[in-house]
């Protein structure tokens, strides 16, 4: 029989990426403990209906759908906002205001396969539900702050917009939502003509152009200028007065925003205010990126709720861990082989190897009987701090021998004190 | 629009669930730390060929399964073993054994939902890669028990078997490897008649028939019974043996097992040694389960590879563990409510909250703009241990009110001290 691959997409994870991708998951949680959200755990599997309800026609067109045993049309999550959504409008529903949640995991997207980009991919998702204040806005951008450094990243940069500017302007000119969802998607990837085509209001049209071009080095300048571009339009000039002040909080909260793009729109069709993103120089993906989204929650049925969140892609982040070799600083517990000098002695080996752990030592028991050079080799190529070797000799005297592989030297050392010597 | 509701059989883990899932995961990964097993993340999507070729009939016709838009049909794994065979088939293929590996994560099987039986459900793994011996067998069995003592359950009980007894007795019999599987299926749900017909010689039937009664109150006189029963089968008294080998490893390594099972099956396929299960008194389903798969590797494509492992059930532990009420023992820390006392002073209260953040403060930012005494009755209701009052009259001397909400005490404290106090 041939061996089985991995699914076109998927991936494996070998031990040290492993590690690497837990380290960015247990900061994720740390960064949540230190701004006070608690992490909730949706399903994977939804319904389509919801996935589908306001995720936009890129993510939609390329969810992993499918009809499961009872016939109900499901789909693998394409990302966590909407389940949270639900979560708000159901079960959550009661809880006071501000609802702060964590949600970390994989999530799946039908994407052509390239580095930094698989179909299965982990995320860690931060919502802040039930205020339009701009201090919650501020506060989901310093936490991404805090998660970049708290992973070791350098020379990251923050690019923030607010998607109220361009709607803003459309909605003055009644342009339908659904006309500038398209017009906003192709805003993200930067087709601007594309775009400008679906804008009938010569005005409007002469509005939107100009402020592509207001961009300056300073970001406050640029907010300025965003402002004064379009004091004729009432929501977009508020809108500019907000992303004002988020920049303003973030700011002073210590974490400096490199760039204001006017024209800026991200791919998700429910983000209704501020939206960011975030990039180390080295890679041209986004680290992590998220928005207001004030309309969603109501959209499914919920109460009138306004909300900001981000998501963090964490394979993208090891990535760039990797990239400014970055590498995580997890303290070293010592690590120890048991090995018993012949098979007889294998309750011996067993008993002392519980005896250890019971204490927190990490133990490799020899399992697999070879010779005693043979198993030294091992825990040698294993960077393993000692070896206890268990022997008939040592054991009538209560002891065994501790070998310190790093200094090569070895003692008899009664079982009694063996953990606490070890220890150190 | 109404609103959405989770698919059947998957549910939402609400923060305090979600808690008690997080604990005996970190207790699985600590447990994995003691034993020497690193962890791998293996995809979700799998090809259904490779989970479908070895986990037996009733596993296979309750897979979540369906094409991908390339047209590959693919499933959702049901377990993690036949990934793990995969892995050493390819990727880890030339890793020095003995490989010991945990994967933790959700699998997902169309069951009917009931308690502690969900469509989606999590799993820690634990495989150990290359050897046959009992040594490995014993330390999977006591691996489990340190897990399950970690998570704080008690009067935990363990059955043993051994599927070679019974596939020992029907390949001396010629009978094929699908009625054996079929014949071992029917055994693993006790409905013995209909296993039993499809035995055709009569001697073995009555041999089979026979270890059906061989239980003692004592487990060594169990295998010592099942060993003299099936003495004239040679494969099956050579595993009555080995049962007996692992028996007094475990038992020595100071895990009692308490029972042992001559007619124990387990649902999946593929296994060829000891199998084990570990329930508590308060519920009928197992915690965990697993056992010795000495052909799987090999099947797969992959070089002749002994191997044995581990599924624990974690929300079945998290379940048992709160019908005994065994409440997880994590060390709380401080936690922080900052207020500011206007609007105006917003920024202050960031760059205090940032401040305390650094220091791995645990920090609740006012973000609704609430009045002080709103704000406090939250922090209060959310059991948060002080409030940090920004003022003017205080930020003039460069202090805060710090408040401690247990004690219904406060005090001016200079903002360069305030780390250290709440510390304490």
């Amino acid at each position: 029989m041939p061996t089985f691959q991995t699914v076109r997409g998927m991936r494996d994870l070998l031990p040290d990426d492993a590690e690497m991708l837990n380290f960015v998951m247990s900061k994720a949680r740390e960064t949540a403990r230190l701004y006070g959200y608690r992490e909730v755990i949706t399903p994977l599997i939804e319904p389509y209906e919801l996935l589908s309800a306001k995720s936009g026609e890129e993510i939609r067109a390329r969810m992993f759908t499918f009809k499961d045993l009872g016939g109900r049309t499901v789909a693998l999550r394409p990302e966590f906002t909407s389940s949270l959504a639900r979560l708000v409008t159901t079960a959550l529903k009661n809880e006071p205001k501000p609802l702060r949640t964590l949600s970390v995991g994989s999530v799946y997207r039908y994407d052509e396969p390239q580095r930094g980009r698989y179909r299965e991919f982990y995320q860690s998702d931060f919502e802040i539900i039930g205020t339009s204040n701009p201090e919650a806005d501020a506060e989901i951008i310093l936490l991404t702050d805090s998660l970049m450094k708290a992973v070791g990243l350098r020379n990251y940069a923050f690019k923030l917009g607010h998607v109220g500017v361009i709607r803003g302007i459309l909605n003055e000119e009644e342009v339908d939502e659904k006309t500038q969802n398209a017009i906003l998607q192709r805003m993200d990837k930067k087709e601007f003509d594309e775009a400008f085509k679906l804008v009938k209001s010569e005005e409007c049209l002469s509005t939107l152009r100009g402020s592509l071009d207001l961009k300056s080095d300073n970001v406050f300048e640029t907010v300025e200028r965003i402002r004064s571009h379009v004091e004729g339009y009432c929501k977009a000039a508020a809108s500019a007065e907000e992303l004002k002040s988020i920049l303003r909080l973030v700011t002073e909260g210590g974490c400096p925003i490199q760039a204001v793009e006017p024209a800026f729109a991200r791919g998700l069709e429910y983000y209704t205010g501020m939206i960011f993103e975030v990039y180390i120089p080295e890679l041209d993906i986004a680290l992590g990126g998220g928005g207001r989204y004030d309309k969603l929650i109501e959209a499914f049925g919920g109460e009138p709720t306004p909300a900001t969140g981000v998501a963090h892609g964490l394979d993208r982040i090891v990535l760039a861990m990797q990239m400014q070799k970055a590498t995580p600083t997890t303290e070293r517990k010592k690590h120890v082989a048991v090995v018993p000098v012949n098979e007889s002695l294998k309750s011996e080996a067993f008993k002392v190897s519980q005896m250890l752990r019971e204490v927190g030592i990490s133990v490799e028991l020899e399992v697999m009987r070879r010779k005693m050079n043979k198993a030294m080799e091992d825990a040698d190529r294993r960077k393993v701090d000692y070896a206890v070797i268990v022997g008939e000799r040592e054991l009538e005297q209560g002891a065994v021998v501790l070998r310190n592989l790093a200094k090569r030297e070895q003692a008899i050392v009664e079982i009694s004190k063996l953990a606490k010597t070890i220890k150190g």
